[in-house]
Order: C-alpha cells, then sequence, then structure tokens
C-alpha cells in the first residue's frame, strides 16, 4: 500500500512542514520505501518530481523539504509497491491533459481487473493498475463531457467513476485539474483546514513543531489531506468511505455528498 | 529566441558539464532569462524539471549541475519569450502521452499562424505558439498510426510535419519518444558525438575544462546537441537547414536524409 499527503490553500503555501513528516514513513517511520513523488501547480502549469528510491534517502525530497517551493495545489504519494516494479514511469502522481488542463492523480489501494476495462484515447506509459485506472477516468470523463463542464456535473461524474472503480478493490485517491482538489476515500483517508487564528502543530514523524502564526497572515485557509493523521495535537476530519470532497481555495466546497448515481455522465 | 540542448548516449550520463555552460546563456552570457526546463528520461518515464525564473538564478538548476542525474534521453530550454507570457505552464519542454509513450519537446522560434490549424486530441495548457505546434504534430502522428510505427515511417512522417509547420516561421525543435532523440534543425542547430578516446573539453561560457576520459568507459557513446557550441576546442556538426536528424544509443542513426514526402502518413 502506499500513503498519500495533498494540500489545498487559498494562498501559495509551502508543504515542508507536512511531507518532513511524510517523508519518514518512506523508509524510517514507516515502510513506503518504493519511491516518492509530488506535484505542485503554478496557475495552470504543475512541477512534478518523481524518485523511485525512498524518500527518507532521497536527494530530491531533501531538496524540496529545505526549499520552500509554494503553491495552492499539491499532490504527493510515497509508495509500497504491489502492482508494478519499482521504476520510475511506475511513480505517482501520473499526469495527463485533457480539456487544456493539466491532470494529476496519486492512488492508495489495488483494483483488481482495471486492466480488462477497455482505453480510447489515453494510455498508461507504466504498468500500474493506479495510472490505468487514472487514464480510464479521463477517458469516460472525455467521452462525457466535449469541455470542461458545470463543476457540480464534473464533481458528479468524478464520484460516479469512483464509486465504479472502488468495486474493483480499495481505491483512495487524490486528483488534481489545477484549479480543484478531489479526495476520494475508499478505506482510509482524513483531512484538516488550518486557519486564524494558527496554532503549533506537531508532527507525529518528526517530532518537531511548528508555529504557523508565524509563517501566515489571518486571512490564509489551508487544507491538508492525508492517509494518516501527521500530526497528534489537531483534530483530524476521517472521510467517510466510499465519499468524495472537492477542495477549492483552502475549503472543503462540497457542500452536501455526491451520491453516484446511475451511470450516466451526460 | 531560446536555446535547446539535448543529450542521447548508450549509457546513463549525467548533463551537468554542459548545462553548466547552458544556465550561463540564461541571464549571464546570453539573454534567455524568462525560464528554463529539462526533461531526463528513465526507462520509459522522465523527470522534468521547469523554472520560469532565470536559470542562472534557479535553485533548482543549481541542484541538477550539482547533482549527477543520469540519462540516456535528455532535453532542455532555456527561454527567450516571444509567444505567451512567462510562467510555468509556458516552459519547456512540454510532455504528453502517445501510444502509451511520454514526448516531450523543446522549440526554438516562432510559428506565426499555428493557432489556426485544428487541433483534435491534443490541447495546449499554456499559451506558446511552441507547445500548440506540440499538440498539433502529436494529432497528426496519432491520426497516422494507431500505434507505434515502423521507425523509418515515424521519422519520415516527424520530418514532413516538421517540414509542414516549418513554413510558418523558425522551427528548430528537440523532441523524444523516450527511446529516439529527434532533432529538427529549421536555423540553427549543430551536434557532436564523443567516443573513446575521450580527451578534455573547454566550456565557452564558464571557462572550465572537463576530462572525459575519467568519467568514461571506452564503450560510452554520448551526442551533445544545441543550438550554438558548447565548447570552442572540439569540432561540431552544423545541421542543414530543413533537416531531421534521429539520434539513438548515443549514434546519428539516419543514414541518409528524411526528404519529406507529399503529405500522406500513412
Amino acid at each position: 500500500m502506499c500513503e498519500l499527503l495533498g494540500l489545498n490553500a487559498n494562498v501559495p503555501t509551502d508543504i515542508c512542514f507536512s511531507f518532513s513528516g511524510l517523508m519518514q514513513r518512506g523508509g524510517r517511520t514507516g515502510p513506503h520505501r518504493d519511491g516518492w513523488g509530488m506535484s505542485l501547480y503554478e496557475g495552470r502549469g504543475a512541477r512534478s518530481f518523481h524518485d523511485p528510491r525512498p524518500s527518507v534517502a532521497s536527494e530530491i525530497a531533501d531538496f524540496i523539504r529545505r526549499h520552500s517551493i509554494r503553491s495552492r495545489v499539491i499532490i504527493s504519494h510515497i509508495r509500497k509497491a504491489n502492482r508494478g516494479r519499482v521504476c520510475l514511469e511506475n511513480t505517482h502522481p501520473f499526469t495527463r491533459e485533457l480539456w487544456g488542463r493539466c491532470w494529476t492523480f496519486a492512488h492508495n489501494g489495488q483494483l483488481k481487473g482495471v486492466k480488462r476495462r477497455p482505453l480510447t484515447h489515453y494510455r498508461p506509459i507504466g504498468t500500474t493498475d493506479s495510472e490505468y485506472a487514472f487514464c480510464w477516468m479521463l477517458d469516460r470523463l472525455r467521452e462525457g463531457f466535449a469541455r470542461y463542464p458545470a463543476r457540480t456535473r464534473l464533481w458528479r461524474a468524478v464520484a460516479e467513476l469512483a464509486a465504479d472503480l472502488e468495486g474493483l478493490g480499495v481505491f483512495n485517491f487524490l486528483m488534481s485539474d489545477s484549479h480543484h482538489l478531489y479526495a476520494w476515500c475508499s478505506t482510509r483517508l482524513c483531512w484538516l483546514t488550518r486557519r486564524h487564528p494558527f496554532g503549533p502543530a506537531h508532527s507525529i514523524d518528526t517530532g518537531e513543531w511548528e508555529d504557523f502564526s508565524e509563517l501566515t497572515t489571518p486571512d490564509d485557509v489551508v487544507t491538508i489531506i492525508a492517509s494518516r493523521p501527521l500530526t497528534d495535537n489537531e483534530t483530524w476530519n476521517d472521510m467517510a468511505r466510499g465519499s468524495l470532497e472537492v477542495f477549492h481555495e483552502g475549503e472543503p466546497c462540497l457542500r452536501a455528498p455526491v451520491t453516484p448515481l446511475p451511470p450516466t455522465l451526460a
């Protein structure tokens, strides 16, 4: 299995504190030694960093931890391989273009038989079930909508596709279209929103304290999503199984649960 | 205008020496201050680094220069913006998936009116004429071939598409499908192949010497492609205008010039 980490904020924000904790799980406090990756959006573009080596021993991971690259939308992943060998093309997040937008995707879980589903437009470069599932979802979205649709229709479509694939196994994922961050909980995903008045946070994995009141303005809103809580002095919201959360500008913006509908996307 | 740098080798090779020279042209020995990027393949996957800041002032560029990331196929680009504002999504190389392969592309030049050509499958994320041209070429390849074709057919198709777009302006580019490195010369592109017996090279931009005999084995073959020579003690081959070179395993592998044919790809 793997672990996911996401950030969504209303101002460009760095992920150093949270990532410092996560990368410990890539070989020190956790067994996720089979590579790591991170995508950080800046406007419509995204920087992605991938390394098939353990995050605790990765020079690029250390560079990111020490250099504050700020972003409003970040997706990160540390890998414990189960399907697909350990190599660069099997390292999450995966990226594709749809409707002139840069989509990124990272997955925790396993999907049995997903590769029997036909693909039309997108093809995987690596051999993971995760990238295949991402290609399949984008294929379906592309077939359902000629261009970026109204957001509630898009969210419903994402929820329907996720609920469909979840029938094949475990399918926790983070996905972004550069504007929104989509979190689907199949078995385990939690989040918290930090806002004024900001307080200190204590990392479970590094033991370090960070006082966010020194790093923020009163207007900042920052949501962190993770497979497991990264701090032990804050309250994390456990997502319900089989549910979608959509984050924008640092806030959850799905006011009602998206109930998957009968399989019609249009 | 911009400058291009490519590497193709038969063993994973770092580009530190060449890139150290190129990055000086991003603000110090050249005017290409509007960002830089690099894609480095590892198997079927590629790492990409992008920064809209000048390469001479970029911490990520400095990281790459100091850390030896080895690859058989590397494409790099420093930008002097003419079309499209300076931002991450307009920073080369651009990446798309075609036939389950990761394609990357970087361009030097300008193409007037390219955006009037219709696109079917691929859409640009940014606003450059370069990314648009890349999308258009991949669109045409995708329409011409359902899967990765015989290589001579593919090379001819690439040459035809490049010759077609060249009619719109200046179109020097480097492109890779993870296996081959394609170099199209519209006005200016040169290359050299280093092989046993390796000797010292003197960088035009940094003044540094590098003795490749200390870093290589007798079997290594490394080709460097650049907009302008990077060293002044080696012989660079100027490419003919309107010509394609295809490199593989460190060697040019097009034995005869590819003459664009009438517009039939299939």
